[in-house]
This record gives structure tokens, C-alpha cells and sequence, in this order.
């Protein structure tokens, strides 16, 4: 662990300069790019060149796990969905997968503790522990299971970059898993249960005020403060968290970006934050999820989503969809000409 | 005129019937894919297919033009930098062109009415004349040339289709034609010259006050009622709004979906609008621009804008930003399993 955290940098001021002053000989007004002008200037401090290439090819990754809070109601899908899912996203039929053939971005599933057996699925099998224990009845994982969980992300990143890819995107499966976010999210920004516990995949008010009352009352029953990232994650798990956690530390490591998808990867990099704030910087928010303690935890995170499109959906959907914004912000700082090349007056 | 208006058929609802039936089987929460389940279904009505073909190749079409109120000092640019800039296009060095390489658009550059002499370039010839009349002193556009320019639009759409295209993005590029889209705006949605003027490429408090009066000394010169589009066209041009009005009307024409870039697609919109009103149901607003006006025109046409970036570089770089989330909702309709086809029990 100290050894990952010890191989992330800030993101290179003098890029960032040059990749700033670039942006103002371009042919186009200044600023007429918007936040597509920053985050090229972001890009350009994360991979320390300008500038940067395209940040091409691109892999989505969806860490799939369960959560032994399932069992007190908090979902109206049946557990048995996780598996059932990652065999859908193993076929290609899901809707990450359509969104990433559409944007020329992979899809890598892995199983980090998925509670039914999936052995027969060609999917990256690191199953830590087949779902979490039970957080409103103790902790959901061991610290060896949550460094475990971490690493296996962690390693993935790191064998993705040396694989090629250039750009990391979040993405996770899990029924049950908004309440582990939440009670992630309420750790590390100080919220209350009921400002970000939200309705997941879709619940009605009795659910959510059920759901509402059980991070509550874990939070009160563990009290993890937030200078305690391992320790939530043991509390509050999951097994996917951990390994978002680990593949955020892993991309940051690498220097190339990493696009966020919703609110688990928001609970997950804020653990990440925690352990190390500069692997923010290499961080670029896809979009805001409906889930209420999204848009809490990207406040605390310092990141402005890229698309807002009422996406509830998780498995990097989100990533996918901003993915092109990116490439493009990246595109027109390398590939624009400047007032001088072009041989314009201006 | 009246042989391309007739052309324009309502939405087909039965095909949006299907789709929004379809999009509830799909393996997903019901409505997890927020405003991408509704543009599924738009774009089913668009085509009369359910699920329809993914919309592509997809092309964005740069229509160009010069304005004769430029005289009045609206903008801080030289009227020579249409010209330089669609240089810059057909060599591939603006920001529409990088975007387009990433998205997979192909870019059509098209002079419409530039007041230098660009005989030189690879583009589409097609200028109706030299720029605009100044519209601060007389009408900018005979009644001739307002239809000539919109036949350009609409043939030029018929054109794309026949080609292969299945889905026309905006773009534009003119010096000065945010004050031609000002009055436009301000004619078919009641606003004032104050609520609808804006900096375009980004101009002083005093400019913008100086510009602002042009527009409202104009609105009540020309005086157009909303009910009379091709008078609007006449006292305002510009000819790129004329050309952009026709090539919505004829992707409307051709059941292919629009997608509108900023401030110009939107006032050129208006003017489609009040020709003939179907021809919204197959737009899609791409973005939504910093310039003040757009926000406006969007509601009167009664879109909302896909991505919102801060952007106001026109060109059609907002349009090709939102392209691939349009890709991705036709895809997702279309390319998912549903619940029963992966076997999941929900």
C-alpha cells in the first residue's frame, strides 16, 4: 500500500503552464472552448507533456461485487442480479457495453467479490470473498480483505497501462451497493444519512427511509472518522470500493486519466483522496448521477461533471459517455492550428 | 419552397410507442438511462423505425457567411476572418475539425455568402452573394436571396442524405452573425434586444451596449411579426441562417435527426420553426452555448440542450460533442439485451 501511494506525483505544473499559454494561440477566441479548455490543461499536468497525445485506447473496467446488507431489504433486486449481470455484460448486452462500442472504449469485468459462483464467465476472476459481511451488523471486511480488494485494482491499472491503454474509466456492478456509498460518501464529507442515501436503482419511500435508517445507524455504530480510509472501507465495505479505490491510486500512479463514473466511484475516490490527495488531480468526473450523494461527494472531491443527463444506471455508463469529451478537449489542444500557423490576422 | 414544407411529416408515433415499450424490457432499472431513454424513443419517431439503425455516418455542415452590419463595429474581428478561418477548415486546423476526427463526422464546409473571395478552396460553392446588407441601414436580403439561401440548405441536406448520411449536424462561421442571431431570436421568441444579445466571440461592456442598441434600433426599424420567417430572414439575414434554416427543414424533409450546434442553429431553428413546426420533432439541441439568446431560443423550440460546457465557439463543436450520446442512446435501444433475453429473473 505505502508503496502504491509512494508512486503518486502531482500533476506537472510546468505542462499545465504550457498547455495554458497553447490554448490562447489556438485559432478561436480565448475561452471559447469553455471547460474543455481546462481540461486539456488537466491532461496536460497528469501525463506531464504538451501536448499530451490522445489519451487513446481507453478501457472501461466494471469491478463487480455484493453486500451483505442486501439481506435488510435495502434493494428491491434480488442478489442473484450481480451474477446475472455480469453474465450480460460478458455477452454484450448490456448497456455499457453499447455505449463503449459506440465510443471505441473496452469493457474489462472483473469479479472482486461477487457472492454467487461465476467461474464460468470469461471475466477477470479476483474474488476476494464472495460479498461482504453484513455493515449493519458488523464489519463488512477484514483489513487483509480490504488491502487485498485495493490491490487487485491497483494491479489492474497498472497491467492496463502496460497493456497500452491511456485512459482508465470507472465502472462497477453490485446490487445493494448506493448504501455502502453512502455511508462511504457521509464519512468523508461529514453529510448526514439522509442527505446522500438516495433511491439506487429505484425505490419507493418506505425503502428509502428503511435504507436511510441503516446507514444511519451504521454510522453511528462504527463512527469511522475520515482520517480512516482503510478503516471505512472495512466497516462499510464493499469489495468493489476497495478495488475503484486501488484502480484510482493505480491510474494516478501511471499518470494517465481516469474518468469517473457515479456515485460508487465518487464513495470509491473519495477513499482514494483520503489515502492520497494528489490522485485527484489524474480524476475527471464523467457525469453527475441522480443519486443525491453524488453531487456531495464530487463537491468534496473538487470535481465539476463533464454530462448531467439523469444517469442512475452505474457500470461506467457515465465514464463511457464523457469519455469522447475528453478525447476531444485533448484533440483540439494537439491538433488546432494557432493564429500564426493557420495565417490569420487576428 | 412550399414542394419541401410539404415534404415534412409529423413524428411517427407508433414507432415511439414501440420504442418506449421496448426501452421498459431492456436489463436496466426502468428509466436508468435518464434523457437517453427519451432520445431513443425521439429518434425512433424521427426515422419511423423502432429500434431505429444507429444514425450514421453522421456529417456536420460549416455554413459561411459574411454580414454587412460588421460595419457597425458589433465584433472586435476583422470581416476577413470567415475567410482565414474556412482556410483553416478545409486544411482540418479549427476546433470543429478535431472534434469531428474523434466523433467519426465528417465536416462539409459550404460558402453561402462570405464577403472575401474564397474560389480558391475545397469546399462547396455556393454563395448567394458577398454578405449581407447592413440590417442596422436596410434590409440585409432581397426576398430572391433569402430563398435562394435556404434552397442551398435544403438541397445541400438532400444531397447528404442520397450520399448516405443518417444523421446532419450544424455548424457556422461568420463574422458578426450573433447580432443577426439576436434579432432573429428576439422576432420569433418576444424578447427584447437586451435579454437575447450577447458578447458572440467576446467583446467589452461597450461594445455590448453599443451592439445591443443596433439590435433594438433594428428590431423596431424592420419591426417583422413572428408569424412572417422569410420577412425575418430578409431584414436580418444572415444567408448562413437562411441556408442553416433549410438544411434543418430538409434533414426533417429526409426523417434523419438534426442535431443543432449553438446561438445561429438556434435562431436558424426558429425561423424552421415558423415554416413549418414538425421540423423541431427531428432536432436535437446539441448544447447549450454561453451566448445569452441560445437559452431562449431552446425554450421556445422547446429543446434541451445535451451537453453544457460553457462552449461559444459556433463552428458546430457543440453539436459534434453531443453526437456520440445520441449514437450511444439509438445503440442502447437497439443493442441491448432485455431481461428475458438474458435470463435474468428481475
Amino acid at each position: 500500500m505505502e508503496e502504491y501511494l509512494a508512486r503518486i506525483a502531482p500533476a506537472d505544473e510546468v505542462a499545465m503552464r504550457a498547455a495554458a499559454e497553447r490554448q490562447g494561440q489556438l485559432t478561436k477566441p480565448p475561452g471559447a472552448l469553455g471547460v474543455l479548455e481546462d481540461l486539456s490543461v488537466r491532461v496536460a499536468g497528469m501525463t506531464g507533456v504538451c501536448p499530451p497525445d490522445v489519451p487513446m485506447p481507453a478501457v472501461v473496467t466494471v469491478f463487480a461485487a455484493d453486500h451483505g446488507v442486501h439481506a435488510q431489504g435495502v434493494s428491491p433486486w434480488p442478489q442473484e442480479v450481480t451474477a446475472g449481470m455480469l453474465a450480460n455484460f460478458a455477452a454484450g448486452g448490456a448497456a455499457v457495453n453499447a455505449f463503449a462500442a459506440n465510443n471505441r472504449v473496452d469493457v474489462r469485468v472483473v469479479d472482486v467479490g461477487v457472492a454467487t459462483p461465476v467461474e464460468e464467465l470469461d471475466i477477470v476472476h479476483a474474488k476476494v470473498r464472495p460479498g461482504t459481511r453484513d455493515l449493519s451488523v458488523e464489519a463488512a471486511l477484514t483489513n487483509d480483505e480490504v488491502r487485498a480488494a485495493i490491490a487487485v485494482g491497483f494491479d489492474l491499472a497498472d497491467t492496463l497501462v502496460k497493456d497500452g491503454y491511456r485512459c482508465l474509466l470507472t465502472g462497477d456492478m453490485g446490487i445493494a451497493n448506493t448504501t455502502a456509498s453512502a455511508a462511504l460518501i457521509a464519512t468523508f464529507t461529514g453529510s448526514t444519512a439522509a442527505v446522500v442515501t438516495g433511491r439506487g436503482t429505484g425505490i419507493d419511500d418506505a425503502t428509502l427511509a428503511h435504507k436511510t435508517a441503516i446507514v444511519q445507524s451504521a454510522l453511528a455504530k462504527h463512527a469511522v472518522p475520515a482520517s480512516d480510509p482503510l478503516g471505512a472501507l472495512q466497516a462499510y465495505g464493499g469489495l468493489e470500493h476497495a478495488a475503484l479505490a486501488g484502480y484510482i491510486l493505480g491510474g494516478a500512479a501511471n499518470r494517465v486519466p481516469v474518468i469517473l463514473d457515479g456515485v460508487i466511484a465518487g464513495a470509491a475516490a473519495l477513499v482514494a483522496q483520503a489515502l492520497q490527495p494528489h490522485s485527484i488531480e489524474y480524476c475527471v468526473a464523467g457525469h453527475r448521477s441522480a443519486e443525491p450523494g453524488h453531487a456531495v461527494a464530487l463537491k468534496t472531491l473538487g470535481l465539476t461533471p463533464l454530462v448531467d443527463l439523469d444517469l442512475r444506471l452505474g457500470e461506467g455508463t457515465g465514464a463511457v459517455l464523457a469519455y469522447p469529451i475528453l478525447a476531444c478537449a485533448v484533440r483540439a489542444l494537439g491538433e488546432m492550428a494557432t493564429f500564426e500557423s493557420a495565417g490569420i490576422d487576428s
